[in-house]
């Protein structure tokens, strides 16, 4: 990771933004030790943008807000005029809020059901931008502004070096705690097993049901990801609860019982 | 619709609101010729909460954005600590923006349709929140922080004043432009049929080929929608595009080709 491109990026990013004081609270602040970026970024602040009503022509909020809701499908990249308020919703409290919230909801979810104690009773999590976070690559990649590029993200992943999205890391420790199994189901492919159990293990993730990642090729994330779980519900699994950042991770068949989505603004996997 | 109580409300609102001076250019407005509401409120503006980052606890933000992605269901009523969030976010060019990002969506996917010209290409819109807005209704009652009143709702339904929501009139006169036709699928009663039917003409909807309302006890939304919307298909329909703003018009069978949910952080139905 080259964390002096961070830095100019970061600081590129701040000296072009357009940022009129809006002389709020110094509540916003990287949380550096999560994402494991030097702490001496602790001035960013989010853009007046970022409430959506300071950008001229397209509102970088609504456009979020519709990709999360999964109304805007199939973009390629981040648009260009978005580039530093992606990068500054990521990187401030503002994504981590987002997170906390989804993370609640499904802690309370799981704490509500009648689990058995078979050992049968499972949580599928995704990997990337849900309990792994690649921030610290795509903070030096454009936040999502650059279409992507499998090479240079395999060298990312192959460093195995993401930190833990943090709310996923505590909602994942509950889950255990309350004697639910965890199965991580990715996109990644089956080369890259070594390299994502140690990230995962090194980020916090230490133990689970099952690793699953893709070792053929499907027509798509839905499909692949469907027929995985079907074969999870087929082996006597119940998936009580289904967590991903792309609307991929949770539509199509066997979904779970309730699923999660986590915000993504950055990339669309379809 | 009791102006004045409207009027005593966003009196209220801003008198209570704790609004440090943001310095935000003053182009934050009720847009009240849209929604039949005077323009003397034109200097409403957007709390800092609803940057997310300044209402200790909760994030109302986050809040809604959990409950557009269907993370939070089944909740009653509007966080009390939000009311003053909701209110900015429903009376100022934030909702408007986030409709019109779904609206356009919407749009282009309908023209890049190969449309047949038989007359059997519809869109189903919702009703409420989708093409008449009851913000009028919604600001004299807490922007949904008390629980609904059947009684008071019904009321005003019948009054049929409701203004269109105005991202959707456009839409829907560009969809009739188009060749295709629409029907309403709506959760209101059928006892409410002539006041729905005059309000959505006054309102700007002149012409429609179904408007569908309740006639019996379903389980749920879903199950009635999805069913409508089945009967609809065995009928030759093709559902081209299918708009709410409620998951619950969206999810279950029959759903059509694409759906688009607007924005409603007031109310949900299950």
């Amino acid at each position: 990771m080259k964390i002096l491109q961070v830095f100019s990026l970061i600081s590129t990013l701040l000296a072009t933004s357009e940022v009129p004081d809006l002389n709020i609270p110094n509540q916003i602040h990287l949380h550096s030790q999560d994402l494991h970026i030097s702490n001496q970024i602790h001035s960013l602040r989010p853009l007046s943008g970022s409430c959506s009503h300071d950008i001229p022509g397209l509102s970088c909020s609504s456009w979020r807000l519709a990709v999360e809701t999964n109304n805007i499908i199939g973009w390629t990249t981040v648009p260009e005029e978005c580039e530093n308020y992606v990068g500054n919703y990521m990187l401030g409290q503002h994504y981590r809020n987002d997170s906390k919230v989804v993370a609640d909801v499904a802690l309370a979810h799981a704490k509500s059901m009648n689990l058995t104690g078979d050992g049968k009773d499972i949580w599928v999590f995704d990997v990337d931008e849900t309990t792994l976070s690649n921030v610290p690559y795509y903070a030096s990649n454009g936040f999502g502004t650059t279409p992507y590029n499998s090479t240079l993200f395999n060298e990312w992943v192959k460093e195995g070096k993401a930190p833990a999205l943090p709310e996923s890391l505590k909602l994942y420790k509950n889950l255990l705690s309350l004697g639910i199994k965890v199965v991580f189901l990715t996109g990644r492919r089956e080369h890259t097993r070594n390299s994502t159990a140690t990230n995962l293990k090194e980020a916090g993730y230490h133990t689970w049901e099952k690793l699953i990642l893709k070792n053929s090729t499907y027509y798509s994330e839905v499909e692949y990801k469907s027929n995985e779980r079907k074969q999870l519900e087929e082996n006597g699994y119940r998936i009580i609860g289904n967590m991903g950042d792309q609307w991929s991770d949770l539509l199509g068949t066997n979904a779970g019982i309730r699923t999660f989505k986590l915000p993504d603004p950055m990339y669309y996997v379809s």
